[in-house]
């Protein structure tokens, strides 16, 4: 500590769950001690700690810290100013322990999407009206600062749309099929095998992690109540590297793409697998890392991008809470009291987009025609077509339309299914633009 | 309002400058009356204003505010809460309003990188000794919240690195140059016209504007005082086609890159062309949008990109500040009180790093034995060298050097020109690890 500055009481935090982020936690707060004190201007300590089992070698002396087998207990202990729930789960001992420790008087930080993503309105109310502060800027995008970005430096904006790539295993997949030419399955096994993916990989490859993260980002961007209900979620286990292939001939990257916007009608929110220009900084975007794009009546654009997960980066995220809350920052935790967010109904995509079609043939006379005519009744029309060459009785074909409506397109789709000339269902992905 | 919050005195804003940031500042608090005061728990309003002229017809109607012809007695006004200074310079009206500002007890909020980079250090000891605010996300990188996160967010991180493309103009140039083939000077000519450049455009061109934005990054970054003089500064006037053009051919783009980071022996700065390669996040910036780059012990990197100036991204990074104040915040001018910033002495790069290399030879026999002669005494190899096909006495040949010193590289140089087979000055750009 820096002789001059005052004497002030350290902040003690009582930390919940010791695997991958709760140990990074500890290990910032005890290489870079004396960094944390002079900027916080107080020390950062630690109390006591939980997790499931005490006997296990974590790489890290805990033997300073309390040990309680109860999250619920460690929230509640006198000796803690802040709960750090790094546990998971959105039922069960994280949320139960949230509101222990609310009820305590404890702030409270945490890494927990789903939770957030579940029971955030509930959560806030209850953290605002106890006068607690919940912080959460690690559950989104990893280490990107994206949480205080969006709720104090943006503070000056109505936002319009808020995109993101946010979850890193399916971004990982996804170029990895178009760098190396292996098919999905392939890469599963591999993130599998790698421990990239969730006990349960729906969580990853459905969209749903991502999903969670996207609906937390609405809230705060729109002043809504979170609602993950509401957004519409396409995972990635149904894209080939035909249409990765393709997409990349055309200029194209598949993302899965979270997008959030407000309509006349409701709050628009997809995870969905997109195609985005190459070109854009989307595009670009290869491997684990993640990107949200914020845009704003004043800002315009503005861009964050950084790794999305991992021990050192996650951790990063929870102590810019814990710094935040050491220093004394108090702000609503969606950037507006609960009680003045909104309910939201949500809406399906109502801005036209151009869409990406990949279907196959049968290979009679007229096939193509018939496509056409169902696509012009639906109101679609076609801006690149595309047969690709074959041997066989199938023909493929790739379309691009101009814009249209969602609406339009599954209309088009029903139609499709009725042709008698389109073997399977039609791959159907919706052009961002970004 | 929403119903249910308590009812909060306004902050009042007392504006001086009203040029492009403060109208656009004027227009934002307008626009977004309600959803401001959601945020903020309390209304922004703007007591009374100051500019040069009080005739000018500025495009919005200013009669609800007070005048002030003096800056000095604006910022002492009893009406006002914050004093807002957008009139720019480092001497004068803006840095004696600012005194004013802090004697009389009055947050600053100021959109003013070269007063930071010049006064930083003093103006942050008397606002901190007076208990007031000094804030200033609109000075750097213009709309992108980069202060904000390195300050706050990434508040748990030692950080190694802070990079960044942060004058528009510049980076405009030299991707037009790329982009059209166009000269330095014609393209130079065009921003004259198109108003892109400062009243004195050394600023921009020279690398002034962006080392004044790097020397308060690196304040916060490094925990030291702003030393702005220790800045090695070099800028884009001497950049050729025809190396913006070789540079592509081998993968790179030619950017004017600061980068600071601490070494043993004291912080390195510099706001100087370098290469970068060509896929990099920083190689793809385009035109006149600013990228900042921040490397650190727990989160790796993270990216920041997004307008670096204009009306409406710079005032909302100067709302970013005034809703920070509205709710309460508090936290030292560069992360840490001023008082227990170290004082620096700024350090040449050490590190060391490859170089590109273009110089003209005479067309003697030997000349390029010669030249690799000298690079080997002064230790450096060479990992590619071109001799470009010439009809003339002159041979242009490209070197790019495996990493060396800069001390050593400017000793060849040294060596260089006394073999008289070089004509002229050789071109040398480091080649930055991004
Ligand atoms: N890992 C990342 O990169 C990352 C990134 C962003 C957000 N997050 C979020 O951060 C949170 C933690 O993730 P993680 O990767 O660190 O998980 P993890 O490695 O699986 O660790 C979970 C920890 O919680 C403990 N725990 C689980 N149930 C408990 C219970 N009932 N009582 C006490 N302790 C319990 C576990 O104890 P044992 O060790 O004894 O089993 C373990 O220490 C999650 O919400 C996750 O979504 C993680
Ligand atoms: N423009 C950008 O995109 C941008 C981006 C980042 C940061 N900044 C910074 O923001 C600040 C303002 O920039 P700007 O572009 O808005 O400048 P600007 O358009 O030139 O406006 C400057 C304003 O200050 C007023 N002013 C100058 N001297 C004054 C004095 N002695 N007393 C009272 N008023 C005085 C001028 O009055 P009159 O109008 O009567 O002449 C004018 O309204 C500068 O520090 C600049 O570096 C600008």
């Amino acid at each position: 500590m820096s002789d001059n500055s005052p004497l002030r009481p350290p902040l003690r935090l009582g930390i919940a769950g010791l695997g991958t982020v709760g140990i990074g936690v500890i290990k910032i707060i005890r290489r870079q001690a004396a960094l944390l004190e002079d900027r916080a201007g107080r020390p950062i300590a630690i109390t006591a700690v939980s997790a499931r089992s005490r006997d296990k070698d974590r790489g890290v002396d805990l033997s300073d810290y309390a040990w309680e087998d109860d999250p619920v207990a460690l929230a509640k202990r006198d000796d803690i100013d802040v709960f750090v729930e790094l546990m998971g789960g959105h039922e069960g001992p994280a949320k139960d322990a949230c509101k222990a420790a609310i009820s305590a008087g404890k702030d409270i930080v945490t890494a927990n999407k789903a939770l957030l993503a579940h029971h955030g309105q509930e959560l806030a109310l209850a953290a605002e009206a106890a006068g607690v502060r919940l912080r959460y800027e690690a559950s989104v995008a990893g280490g990107i600062p994206i949480i205080k970005a969006l709720t104090e430096g943006l503070a000056g904006n109505e936002i319009s749309r808020v995109m993101g790539v946010m979850n890193g295993t399916c971004n990982y997949i996804l170029t990895q099929m178009q760098a190396t030419g292996r098919g999905y399955n392939a890469l599963f096994e591999e993130c599998a095998e790698l421990g990239y993916l969730e006990a349960d990989p729906n969580l990853d490859v459905g969209g749903i992690d991502a999903g969670h993260k996207l609906a937390i980002l609405s809230s705060i961007a729109f002043g809504t109540q979170v609602n993950f209900d509401a957004v519409e979620l396409e995972g990635i286990q149904r894209i080939q590297l035909e249409d990765i292939e393709h997409a990349a001939e055309m200029g194209y990257r598949i993302k899965l793409l979270g997008v959030a916007q407000m309509t006349g009608r409701g709050l628009e929110q997809r995870m969905t697998p997109c195609l985005v220009p190459d070109s854009s900084p989307l595009g670009q975007l290869e491997g684990g890392t993640n990107m949200v794009v914020v845009e704003g009546d004043a800002i315009e654009q503005v861009v964050l991008r950084g790794p999305g997960a991992g021990e050192g980066p996650t951790a990063s995220a929870v102590m810019g809470d814990v710094m935040d809350i050491a220093r004394g920052l108090r702000i609503p935790t969606f950037g507006q009291p609960a009680n003045t967010l909104r309910p939201v109904t949500g809406v399906k995509a109502m801005k036209p987009a151009p869409f990406y079609l990949r279907m196959v043939l049968l290979d009679k006379p007229g096939a193509l025609a018939k496509v056409a005519a169902v696509l012009g009744d639906a109101g679609i029309s076609i801006d690149r077509m595309r047969q690709i060459s074959h041997d066989q009785k199938l023909a493929p074909v790739l379309i691009v339309t101009h814009k249209c409506t969602r609406d339009a397109l599954d209309t088009a789709l029903v139609g499709l299914a009725k042709t008698n000339v389109v073997e399977g269902e039609p791959v159907a992905i919706r052009i961002e633009k970004v």
